[in-house]
């Protein structure tokens, strides 16, 4: 899928037979003002006294279960073995279910409405998933709009210390769990098709086009690009870094995740090119071969 | 008090012969855009390497004691038994006392101006309190304006390894600590009475009016309750949770603080209703029964 | 250098054969909105599952280099013996080298670029350097535009671990090493010269000039000083505190770092002075003696 493996740093192999983890992690669109992120490492820790708990990121927008799916699928590779928490989840307190999903080395856990499974796909897709059900896990009594600290915590803390996935609740059918559909991806007619993936902290604009795809197109380091979006047009030089641009000029390159990006150096690409999550954009080489 | 008690999670019982703490947390007003929290970090895992960190908030707008009290009360039911250290402190370098409380299964560190005061109320009142008289346990030399890294982590540090409350300083009368003033929660004439306690991230407001009150004047789930501020007045309905709701309308709920709060769904009900934090509000059922 | 030593904390006393550390630390302008800083925490924790992890900051603005610079030579005196990670690298991708340096009682990993020049320095100057060629200790692939998470973290961890220096690259000139000019600070003519170094969070001025420096001229605490910075002038009151002033009041005091900042009581100094970083401030006692 769109995330690359992590070979060389992978030294922890584990069977499928996992018992325990050292670690969870955990993804919201909490913010860090309040002390909601706090209330769930208190819960983890009580628990799990001795795990190592990492924050992927807490500033998800509120409620943009795509800008969380697509931060944790590309991030969980490089994190141990692990049980995964991650809370968007506008529906909470709603009948949408909780989910704690083994896939690869790790469990994911968090509310059924697609955030897990842009990370699950990564992870070459869900072996057994679970319904929450089993209330003994969770803390007492639950709040209706809380369930990251009632519930998910509580339930991937006992997971890190052992219990087996089948304690937390109900097995489903993993073909029933909700899915975000797959950004689009696809080469035809001598063009590259994506949409924008995602937008980072440096304003650069993450396309759902791997760096292979460009590469079936004849698109190579050096070479120039065009980029199409809507009815606007530009030439860019496809380059492997940013750093030899003069600040202001776009280029494109490689991101860390293996996907094509669009970068202004030395200045915010997303807003110069006014380009949001999920615009759609066609890439092609500027002199095809 | 506000907080509710942390039971099926609370598996750490503890004697009130305490000798050591597993964790030290931490709640300031330093941000994260300086070294300000890693410089405390640092020296509390110099002198207690083993101890877990939990950081509770480092984004209390500067010198807001009040909201740093709100969030401290209601976050630490939640973490393990810890030294916590909370800094919001305009006074730093004057003659305001630094303390050290012990208040049920835990110790609290900061400047004696009140932002400790709802969180010892919340754990049932302190037990013993010391004036931080002590320079043998603190960085030398101090800064008159980091008393956070050059006294109170450094103190935290030592009693969470084990010193006894009496090595940080003289012990004084519990009742001269300063305290904030209760927020406003009342019941009379068939209102609850309240204020503004917090807004949150999701620009929820948090009341001073737990659920319990609200169901003695036959507020319940289901119901619409009337919203009464100044010379507004709004009907709205009282709902578990907010998911339900249509994205703009408002709503009531009772929220993980087990405290009355109103939201807009998929909005920001601060900004809307313009109610910030000390507003006065009053609550009653919309159709007495 | 502008960082005074940490004495009473420095328990932990080291040799000069290191051969781990407990700590790894890190410095980015990678921000927390994204997965960055948790892929690098990921990565570290993966090579060195008993290894802390500290954060200094992640919000250097963007390519900010000096800023990075002096967040880490104010920080790192507070850590433990540490592995400590810096990364503000807007050459990323380009010839720029990475680095490895042994000062002290630590390791600095990063590009070489300046960013680690004002801790070294801080820390009494390099004992070792080693330019990072050795790819075997690297993640692979390495992304072009993520070499914190590719080549300094799993390089850091493992000199955490106990790997030597020079088992992650061939040791260079100490003297080779690209260094930030180190900022204006000289006494003269009665004057005391500086330039603005960094503002914090609350707006705080920090100078380049040593409480030590405003000493030699006379200035003490209770007396007023002049502050000139380009055609302006002002005179204000040198304090321990900022605690006794009235809100909205300017004055001198000497920061957490040693050196002479100016605040604004309950305010903004740097907004209501207009002083960036970088510029030019001269001091001098308001009635020479």
């Amino acid at each position: 899928m769109l995330v690359r493996p992590l070979r060389n740093a992978a030294r922890n192999v584990r069977s499928q037979f996992v018992t325990s983890f050292d670690c969870v992690s955990f993804l919201t669109d909490y913010g860090l003002e309040d002390g909601f992120v706090a209330a769930c490492h208190g819960v983890a820790a009580r628990i799990a006294p001795q795990i190592r708990l990492i924050d992927i990121t807490h500033a998800v927008p509120p409620g943009d279960v795509r800008r969380g799916a697509a931060v944790l699928a590309q991030t969980i590779p490089y994190l141990p073995p692990a049980v995964h928490v991650a809370v968007v989840d506008p529906g909470v307190g709603s009948a949408r279910r909780g989910l704690a999903v083994q896939a690869a080395g790790c469990i994911l856990v968090g509310p059924d409405n697609g955030l897990l499974s842009w990370a699950i796909a990564a992870q070459g897709g869900a072996q057994r998933a679970v319904q929450l059900t089993n209330g003994d896990l969770w803390l007492s009594p639950v709040s209706p709009t809380f369930h990251g600290r009632d519930i998910f915590t509580p339930v991937a803390a006992r997971l890190a210390t052992g219990a087996d996935l089948t304690e937390a609740g109900t097995e489903i059918d993993i073909r029933e769990m909700i899915t975000l559909p797959a950004p689009t991806s696809r080469v035809h007619g001598g063009e590259a098709e994506g949409e924008v993936m995602s937008i980072d902290r440096f304003g650069n604009v993450q396309l759902s086009i791997p760096a292979a795809d460009a590469g079936r197109l004849g698109i190579s380091f050096g070479s120039p690009v065009v980029v199409r979006c809507g009815r606007r047009q530009l030439t860019v030089p496809y380059l492997e870094t940013f750093a030899s641009v003069a600040p202001g000029e776009i280029v494109a390159f490689t991101d860390s995740a293996g996907l094509i990006s669009l970068a202004v150096s030395a200045g915010d690409a997303a807003q110069e090119l006014g380009l949001p999550p999920g615009a759609h954009v066609r890439l092609s080489p500027a002199h095809p071969s």
